[in-house]
């Protein structure tokens, strides 16, 4: 279902789950990870079934989100005129067991996530800087400019 | 239910919740955070209904924990023989909303937990060092030395 990342600077990397029958351990991040440049902030997105968290952009920071329950689908756009895969859009299924991955998002790509199935969907964000709202930039979920549709998810855009 | 930490270097620092409809945005750790000394390592221990994950004791590495999905039982326990709290033992109900915390564990501390309630819980951990085995100890959940009896998960005792 996901291939090898089609977007110049993103980097897919499959985590480790430990199983035990008291609950797994699941990898996230380290120091010296593929992706790793740095740490600035932890923190969590809870996505609502149904619901979609799009689009962001960040200029500066780097993102590594991997998702430890529910599952979901991540959607990245790259705009950035100079780049070798401008215009390439990918769409990306992030859930345990099969897909349990860590996507580390460089700035200056177009990003949104949506929850799928039936329950909700934890998403975390481990960035390479502390939050600062005045370097991420949003558009609305059905703006045009972006060649992606989130069709499939009414809930999410009734709200 | 939770009161201020009664053991020496224990940080509980309440953590933000910024409630959506789509779901939450939830705080974990960021630079300069009370209780962050450094990041060496971001991971999840999933537990399941019942379980109880116990006892271990880190040489150098401190954790600080959160507890974004479920609700668990945190027990820390003092026996470092210099420490003004020698002898203390702490236990703590994690998880949301009322009780979305980050506890910070300093080295030489004993601590483990329990999935309370009939979903499994989620704990994060973001540590100051990359896990090093060599550097951690470990102590049966049923071990007399630690003046706790996690005698109401008996699930987790048996596994």
């Amino acid at each position: 279902m996901n291939g090898p990342s089609v977007i110049d600077g993103v980097v897919i990397t499959e985590l480790r789950q430990i199983s035990d029958s008291r609950g797994a351990v699941l990898h996230m991040l380290r120091l010296g990870s593929p992706g790793f440049v740095g740490f600035g902030e932890c923190y969590f997105s809870e996505v609502a079934p149904g619901a979609v968290k799009a689009w962001k952009r960040h200029q500066r920071q780097t993102q590594n989100l991997a998702v430890p329950v529910g599952r979901l689908r991540l959607v990245v756009y790259d705009d950035r005129s100079e780049s070798p895969t401008f215009g390439s859009l990918q769409v990306l299924e992030l859930g345990r067991p099969d897909a349990y991955l860590r996507v580390t998002i460089p700035p200056r790509l177009w990003y949104g996530f949506a929850a799928i199935g039936a329950s909700a969907a934890l998403v975390a964000n481990c960035a390479d800087q502390p939050h600062d709202p005045l370097e991420s930039e949003a558009r609305a979920v059905t703006d045009l400019a972006i060649p992606y549709v989130w069709l499939d998810t009414p809930a999410g855009l009734a709200k």
